[in-house]
């Protein structure tokens, strides 16, 4: 497995596609207040991985790839495809930027969050204009299966995003309900994207449940590498603050697996601690030493499995390969 | 017009319905987490007007009162029009939240703003909750004629917000870019809630398009004196702080048609005034003085006319008769 992958080559088969977004996002978001145009010019002056267009991109070709022969490419679909791709990654900011707001984030891919730098009334608004350009978007290009698959996941992020709050601080949070969390909050959208790609095409229910399986198995390892890397990675390379989840009491797999361990008391002295600057590294030692980080990395690695056991039933392509790539990257990026 | 009207009265034709809406505003936004519960239970322990739920249940009376004879009420379109009622007063809090914290508002309805009592973080993700729980209502009890326009009137609403932003300080904002900015802001979810309550019955397009007159009449009157009464009603009365858009830097009709007359250096000096105790009082003198005050209610007369000639085409109805005197209602409330 340790074939260096880029992200660059995952996304070879749909190069042309996620070329084409970052001009897309710009156009969507185009609007005249000089305000809301330095916000979108700021958050998208550095792309992140482009992950949920590329997965609309991708279930697209799954789609295609089953039927090449009876494969007619529309304009239509192939222009709804563009804009929808980029209405996840807008989307996506939308949710990152409230979210910022909501855990007092202070730096977002590397540059200080927009609620630091232009103040949270402009972050709001922000937010939901981001929201708001992207719900259109997905009426205008999406069909009669895409338009109440997108509802159903704006309602489950939202619900993560109130369910995460009201376990801040809970010591006694159970992985099952933190994957609960994590299922809604990040797998959803990641599904719903692939989903999305599929389902321009027309992909049957049985086949686009089994994209659905891979979203959100995918989904979820991505999320847990995401924590995980919060105790291992170096923050220059992160481009967020690390720690700044345990800083606003939000636990995530490593803390919620040594909780249940012997090691629970050192845990809970550590969270209460007054000394905030100590707390980090300790607990980073600790987690390291009891075996929770490796739990945490094993827990994504069977997250990866079920992925990719998801796409057995699906023909050899392209984009499926590009699909398994895309789940081994997650697990062995630094950042 | 010196008939004291109450909104009781007002109301009277739709009371049954009214009466629901309360309870179906909170079985909407029930929620596991305590902490968003307790903020729905804090920001709807005072109800406002219930003006928006008020505007669909007399649209559905002015479609059912159309065509009497062949009156069928379907329990299922009852159903639908008190969530859908509902839904617009759920929508309206959640642009009322966000706004709050756009806007630095310290209070609302004469009680501590959301994110003033709960913090701006907790305010951002009630507003997304809110937003999302209603949009969910009304694709669950929209038809195909009612959703697109809410989707359109969502959208204007946050280009009115971009606009506002974008207007802030700017002592040239002219006269019909702030209608453009009170039309998409306020009156367009009037307007909406209206033609969703005759889109429900199946209202015909001819008659649609004027409801939609009366209810943009009607906003932008309600908005005039919304602004008006902030520089004639009196703080304890009006349940929030009076002056708190020229500290924003928002200027409302009055400042805006005194910018535009010989007492222009006059007002910019007040507005450029290092003492903020001050300014108001000295704006709310030279506003009374100049006449703007005067012109803003002519304004608002106006457009009352206007709403009322809407409705000349329509029978005479209980319905029709509650909209004419809410039209007036708007004009002669003192908060």
């Amino acid at each position: 497995m340790k074939t260096t992958l880029t992200l660059e080559t995952i996304y070879a088969p749909i190069a042309a596609g996620i070329q084409r977004v970052p001009a897309v996002i710009k156009e969507t978001l185009r609007t005249p207040s000089r305000q809301i145009e330095d916000v979108v010019q700021y958050f998208f002056s550095k792309h992140g991985k482009l992950l949920r267009p590329a997965l609309v991109f991708l279930g697209g070709g799954m789609a295609r790839s089953l039927a090449p022969a009876a494969e007619v490419i529309s304009e239509r679909q192939e222009t709804s495809e563009v804009y929808l791709a980029a209405a996840t990654e807008i989307f996506h900011a939308a949710t990152l930027i409230h979210d910022d707001i909501i855990d007092s984030a202070p730096i977002r891919r590397g540059l200080p969050s927009l609620h630091v730098k232009w103040g949270p009334q402009t972050a709001v608004l922000a937010g939901d204009f981001f929201h708001d350009k992207a719900v259109v978007t997905i009426f205008r290009h999406g069909n009669e299966r895409i338009i109440p698959l997108f509802l159903k996941t704006a309602g489950e992020i939202c619900e993560g995003e109130v369910q995460e709050l009201s376990e801040k601080n809970n010591i006694n949070l159970s992985e099952s309900t933190h994957f609960e969390i994590l299922g809604k909050k990040t797998a959803s959208l990641l599904a719903c994207s692939l989903q999305t790609g599929a389902l321009i095409w027309g992909m049957d229910e049985t086949r686009v449940d089994a994209l659905g399986r891979y979203g959100h198995a995918f989904g979820m390892a991505f999320q847990i590498i995401d924590d995980y890397l919060d105790f291992t990675g170096r923050e220059s390379e992160f481009g967020k603050t690390l720690g700044a989840d345990l800083e606003e009491g939000v636990y995530t797999l490593p803390v919620i697996h040594c909780l249940a361990s012997s090691d629970r008391d050192k845990v809970v002295r550590i969270l209460h601690a007054r000394n905030h600057a100590k707390r980090f590294p300790m607990l980073k030692k600790l987690l390291q030493k009891s075996g929770a980080l490796d739990y945490s990395l094993e827990k994504a690695q069977g997250f990866i499995r079920q992925a990719k056991q998801a796409l057995a039933p699906f023909p050899e392509s392209e984009f499926k390969n590009s699909l398994c790539e895309l789940a081994d990257y997650v697990i062995q990026r630094e950042r």
